[in-house]
């Protein structure tokens, strides 16, 4: 008995990389896709690696075309969740891939996003203490944020070991795709090939106040983040380079062992060997988080650098694992460690 | 009833694509895996995107260690396959992802290779008139180079049906990957982001009296190829930009025509919906065959366009679509047409 | 006494190109800077690699603006140069970046451009037969494409020495530049990077008519081309890959011969040594063309490959070039064949 | 009358640089070219950008060749620097590339190096107070490191000015080139391109002392310093986000204020306005230093962002800054902000 699921928002990058999940989940039959300035459209000529569904033609979105899914997986401009996901129901699997349902506190989300907080769902990195239990059976779905996602797995152990003190200094490098798929100047190959720069600097990204979030309930006290966002010349992936101060008495063999502990059964975390370094490449295309520990005794600090690939992992990966838990299927189903590389 | 299979070759790009592909092949079983300056290391440490093998430890490459198995796929440096394939005996399969056993003409072998010629396999390339046939059963598969499969599969329906004449010339850049993961200068990434150059100008590629061969044989008569190679920065993908004076009565409906009869039943080769081009970056990952076709009045020429994955159905893709065949498995069995796109 | 020239069109990438050389030109004072769209802001902001020029801010493009300069570069889209020119005067010289004048068939220009011919000036390839005569003194100048200066110059030498048969074949990958600043979805940088594609293929490419025009030219005779443009993951660059048929007689070393003679005194035409091929890296920044030629004896077919940067030599450089010798200065004042390597 | 230079080591990145440098200064006349392995070929082989230069073949590097000059470049691995310097007598310009001569605490040198310090030179960082005395009229100059050059003009404004405590955190990305030429599995385009990756983490990176010295100068008290270098794909340029918990009191303006001043008349350093980052690109090539700051007052941290060519600015650029100032010559002779983009 197949999972039948929507996806509105199939025309973007985040709608794309679902659909190329969905497409090997051996339990999801493909149902609805919806999109705004292009329904209408063959997807063929959207999402032209998606050569199954190439002549699947995108409707607009509307509540009667999401209707009779079991699952509906929203990639839409945040603001918008809320009334689709009303209109759905409450029996039906909503998740969304947007920011709307992430931040528990409102004076965040009003302060980040100014505009009127939507509520609060069941947030979906199941790897984080606690998210399993809130995922399983939920009809509601938060999927985080990429940047959160990367920067979250890779320190919620430290703080939750008691091994950093409560100021992490975070500097992210994003490839491109993170910015989204309508054409800006800035995001052009010719601007964007060769060069680095960063952007939303001194704790003004949005996905600030949700990795505080994850790492205060972590370390079980206010943590604060200075989080640097840069934009790496490459589609996908994320690096996370995360530190803070380390508390007194750790050593490296202490904050090995925490990360050993905590990831131990992690299907999706793979904690490098002593010596090897995460790279985007090698989480290209895959769920798989790789991290890396390391003490620096000289500077004091516990350095924590993970790699993921923001459109599986950091978006729809995530998604997926968290309806898989949802639903109570096997939560690796139709998802995978494997990368494509070089 | 699991295949068995062994890698000779596993530390390469071209065998590190092929686990990718193993993992997920539902028939499969990955069995020993060799390799030779690398023998005694973590594959985690030389396929680190491989992370479910991450610790298999490569052994040497000898009869020994590729003993036991169903299928043993070669991913040698040319010269090396014939004594590996004659240690294994007549009943195992023998997948050779090199060139050894790929052209006819030992005289072709002789001028192009300078080394005596090892003897000719079933080739590997299903879509190519009566290859399925010789396929079927065998215990030998010769796979393609990867840009005689771009170029065949680009060109052979032209020559089938008359539409060309017998001068082809043939433009194909490819991923760095083509060119292995031994060091040297000028594939540093310094060196070959942001460039393009070509190399073995002049009909000197040693692909090219396999091009020769197979659109001869489609021709039923002698074909030319004017072919050069060009190292594009990306690391995966062929694009091949081919045509040929257009013989008499030749329209764009007739081309078209020609194309589409050709390929209407090809699960892995998507022409694609006219004013559509194909792209390397949508079959990225995929065994797909990206397709497209017009005819230049002007300049009296048929020119056909293919993207391929170099890596994929270039190399490991292709060869373990044959293997299927060869196997009596079914032909798409752990392959797809799904790219890793953007 | 220095030249005071405006660049009309002075935020896109070929205005800043012509600004970065303008910079280092000996005997050019900068003057009026215009835009349409972005008139009003900071030079900083739309091309922030160009410091010297940081605080300088666009005017509209009007007459007024661009009166009272001895030079005025015109980096507009087509159809806008004529109207603008006639308002400048006879006396000023104008160098139209654009492709409103290239043409001297009015038939081809509406072919390929849909409007009315706006005439035709004197062509800016000096390297060309005749061209340097055409140029000095000229108060008019229309500055070639960026493929056919690439395609040009690696082919008319073959034309004019009678080494080639009248019909052309051309594959040319270029940079992203070549397709502007005005941002369109595939030329995002997700999209670009890893992916190789063509566009305008089959003859219908604006720049085919220019170089049938300039081959034509060099063999006395009509010959025709077939040429197919590729977009490459890098943000500048031209490599084009032509070839024709050789016509009896031929042999490598009277190609060579031929292309020795044709380039022995030019300063930007660097004829590679044999076995060395044109890379687009090694001309990156520079004024320079690198050509190599062979001959495919088994194909029958002479090949010349050329790399150019297509913003430099295929625009601004051969634009100052050309103004160099309009003005009667020395023809390589401020233009180098110095690339920015790796 | 021109200042004759010899560059030894010049078929490398930081060789072909200074000598793309070079050859636009107007003072400099280039002497002997050395290198070792490479010795006796053509630079056209080795820098095929340096069209000018493309004749000249190598020497090996021996006290002979690099005789009778007034500038000595060495670009070599470091230890080798010293015995060369000697036998040039005290009369002669040396300018270090390397590292030998950039640490003052022989301890710092033995345990990131692993061998006898060599001694200590003026340290060509201009910008950095006090750096244009010690320079002027010396005949020794050690060139800083690259990611030192790009943290120190980031940081030491803040220190200098008591903005920011004794605990710098630094995440820098650097382009491939500051790896060198001499090619490794790691460093091919196949697996540079499309991957971030960290290295030398933990306090490991040679450059860290170098950084250490430079901050702490400008503080007058111990700075420690946590520096996570990562490989970016792209050829060129360093993007460091540099951070450090604010001192009471401090504001965005203060903050603002102290980099306005300090680098008010530096005609390299290029403060960004208010809402500009910067970016590698826009530096490609040159030898500005593109600096914005940002006050996280959630956070509590000072953030400086610098954007620097690694082997202009970072390498040879900043030599040639140097050489100037030792000379005499105007400092910025032959040195520009202008960058080649995009």
């Amino acid at each position: 008995m197949a999972v039948r699921a929507a996806v509105a928002g199939a025309s973007g990058y985040a709608g794309g990389e679902l659909l190329r999940l969905l497409l090997v989940h051996p339990e999801v039959e493909i149902g609805a896709l919806t999109g705004n300035s292009n329904a209408g459209q063959r997807l063929g000529a959207l999402q032209p690696h998606l050569m199954p569904l190439a002549d699947r033609v995108l409707e607009p979105t509307t509540a009667e075309a999401l209707a009779g899914h079991d699952v509906v997986f929203l990639a839409l401009p945040h603001g918008q969740s809320a009334a689709v996901a009303e209109q759905l129901g409450p029996d039906v699997l909503v998740v969304d891939m947007g920011a709307d349902f992430r931040l528990k506190d409102a004076a965040d989300w009003e302060k980040f996003y100014g505009s009127e907080h939507a509520g609060t769902w069941p947030y979906g990195l199941p790897e984080l203490p606690g998210a399993r239990a809130d995922l399983a059976g939920s009809k509601r779905i938060a999927v985080p944020g990429c940047y959160p996602t990367a920067v979250s797995l890779a320190l919620f152990p430290a703080y939750a070991a008691g091994l950093a003190e409560a100021e992490a200094v975070i500097v992210a490098a994003s490839g491109t795709s993170g910015a989204g798929k309508a054409p800006k100047p800035n995001l052009l190959g010719s601007e964007v090939m060769g060069s680095m720069s960063p952007y939303g600097v001194g704790g003004v990204h949005r996905h600030t106040p949700e990795m505080i979030q994850n790492l205060s309930a972590a370390a079980g006290a206010p943590v604060t983040v200075s989080f640097t966002p840069t934009l790496a010349p490459m589609p996908r992936g994320i690096l996370a380079t995360c530190s803070a101060k380390a508390t007194e008495g750790v050593t490296a063999e202490s904050v090995r062992a925490a990360y050993e502990k905590a990831y131990a059964d992690e299907p999706f975390v793979h904690l490098l060997p002593e010596g090897q370094w995460p790279a985007t490449a090698a989480v290209y295309g895959s769920n798989a988080v790789q991290i890396q520990v390391a003490y620096d005794e000289a500077a004091g600090r516990v350095i924590v650098i993970s790699a993921i690939d923001n459109l599986t992992k950091g978006t729809a990966g995530g998604a997926l694992q968290s309806m898989n838990i949802a639903l109570g299927l096997p939560e690796e189903l139709g998802l995978s460690t494997i990368g494509v590389a070089p």
